[in-house]
């Protein structure tokens, strides 16, 4: 391989791919970052076996070829320089980086060594901006279960309609979902395992434009011209939870957001050990109430509009926090159904498609 | 105690006291913060028993007296709050925060339960800006010995002369000078701990105006109207290190700051795991050169004017970097004393009163 490639496009390349590298891997392999010309521009792959990509950037190619190198000494070096021109050869197992400034030897392994990266093949699913992916991941990602012991919750259900697609995640103790429009060829279900959800955020989070949905075998594959993400997705079928999303409420509570964190934050300062945070609504007003025998209590108020009758309920405020995160508009409606139901956030603008529900911890109603 | 505060400098003044408090102690009074009415104004009071601190803050005082609070959730809860008016009343070992929209109770204990923190009555030595104290211990800061070996180098040894004060600090490794304007009444020398320089440079970085240094028995304070630090001193005498301070050299190179780090920094990623960069000085440039067996090696240049004979020398790239960042100038002086002798760095403007010293690791020349 000899290359000439440009150093701001290398770096922001290598920016994207870097983080799927593995660190402190068995397999010192997936420490590399694939180096490989291909039809005329060079393509950048890393992988920890359960998702990998690829990035393709332009460079003007002498001589084609490819090299797995460290992905950590590689990016360090190159996030280091500020020479604009810099070329790229290999010698054997070395990469040669060198500019008018500087003279360097990266150690590096054969690209026979490195695994090969799933091809997705399935026809499109579906297309969705890159950030608008990101904003719906990220509304759903907290309640994914962190525990391995129901697989199917361990990651991002997508349900993909013709006319909207359904992003939810549940750990059974809270559940978030967010409907987005969007217009598919084809219907679909997927888990997208917790990993790749975290990774496809932020690399989302750096692309722009559209990106593609294809989906084959056990393999989801999200796809720009320049941009490759393949993960596997969770064998399993996933909890039938549009049956406790509730549909009517008892009482229902309208309610600044920005408010309500303020002191649902400084009464978890105060909470017990299981987090219990207690809502007392009112006609006017939102009371919260925390005691902890340890370090004291607190009470404090949240001005309110409540429609029916006044309730209480004692909720986990972290679940409680993850919620009012995800809502994306500053006015909140909390609907109550009653002693042991779920309490169910959302926007008051319904049309933005979130619901977020919290199970109380007990309810002294 | 019964007092009306504003809520803003309550926040900033836990801000300056909180970070002395003590965590994970064996000694839980030490995790909290004293409160006490003083002379119609509230008084904040810290201490991890080798270093302590006092603030005090105006308050409408309704009745006298004092409690130890925890720091940690008073500062939390101060923190998350907004209501600009608080009242703080003590009811047994409880604090009682009420406001308009919140009232809460905190469980302390009794303040006798509370160590004394010393008076240090000595008269005053010098008085230094706030803001320069801390710019002249954080440029001598890094070359304290991390060990206990030679307890005399874990602090930064301070020389107050009538004309100036010098600061200095040395792991034997690398040695930091720094020479202050600073007129004083009395001569001293002082080594102030390691801990006390971090929180010191902490306090400094928050205060305005000038501080006044005390001496009395074993113990310094740094104080001002309404702030006070107070430290034991390391006991022992300092290393007569100015004798090692060359007072000519063989070789010397002027060369860009920036760049140098830039290029130190690459060349540090292929040190070997003894942090070994070589520097070859040649007429119009330096070279640095590092090879490590597992990742490679480098050779990068940077543009350098050479006064008489080159020179080849390896240093311990950490501390390169540790002494370019305190030089305060953009273009630097680095001279060679032969095969041995430590490498000097300062600023091209000497009236700086910096000095920075490297021992080599092993002279090619």
């Amino acid at each position: 391989m000899k290359i000439t490639i440009n150093q701001k496009n290398f770096k922001k390349s290598l920016s994207l791919v870097e983080k799927i590298v593995s660190k402190n891997s068995t397999l010192p392999i997936l420490n590399n970052i694939l180096l490989r010309t291909e039809n005329g521009r060079l393509k950048l792959s890393a992988t920890n076996l359960e998702l990998g990509i690829n990035y393709i950037l332009g460079a003007k190619i002498d001589e084609v070829g490819d090299i797995a190198i460290p992905g950590r000494i590689l990016t360090d070096f190159i996030n280091g320089i500020t020479d604009e021109k810099i070329s790229l050869t290999t010698k054997s197992n070395v990469l040669l980086i060198n500019s008018a400034n500087f003279k360097t030897q990266i150690l590096g392994s054969s690209s026979k060594d490195f695994p090969i990266i799933p091809k997705v093949k399935g026809s499109i699913l579906a297309v969705v901006n890159a950030k608008k992916l990101k904003t719906n991941l990220l509304s759903v990602a907290d309640a994914m279960s962190l525990s391995e012991a129901r697989p199917e919750l361990a990651g991002v259900f997508i349900k993909i309609e013709r006319e909207k697609t359904i992003f939810a995640a549940t750990d059974s103790f809270r559940l978030s979902e967010k409907i987005e429009k969007i217009k598919s060829n084809q219907e679909a279900t997927i888990i997208l395992p917790r990993n790749a959800v975290t990774e496809l955020i932020r690399v989302c989070g750096e692309l722009e434009g559209d990106i593609s949905i294809n989906l084959s075998d056990n393999q989801i594959s999200f796809s720009s011209e320049d941009f490759e993400f393949i993960s596997r997705v969770i064998d399993g079928s996933y909890p039938d939870y549009k049956k406790i999303i509730p549909d009517k409420f008892l009482s229902r509570v309208l309610i600044s957001k920005t408010e309500l964190e303020n002191s649902v934050r400084l009464a978890g300062l105060f909470s017990s050990n299981i987090s219990d945070v207690k809502l007392q609504c009112q006609d006017s007003s939102m009371i919260l109430v925390a005691r902890n025998p340890d370090k004291g209590e607190v009470e404090t108020r949240v001005d309110a509009l409540l429609k029916n009758e006044p309730f209480e309920v004692v909720v986990n405020y972290h679940y409680l926090l993850d919620g009012l995160k995800v809502l994306s508009e500053e006015k909140v409606i909390i609907e109550y159904n009653g002693s042991g139901s779920p309490l169910v956030l959302k926007p008051s603008e319904t049309e933005l498609g979130e619901t977020y529900l919290i199970m109380p911890l007990r309810n002294q109603g």
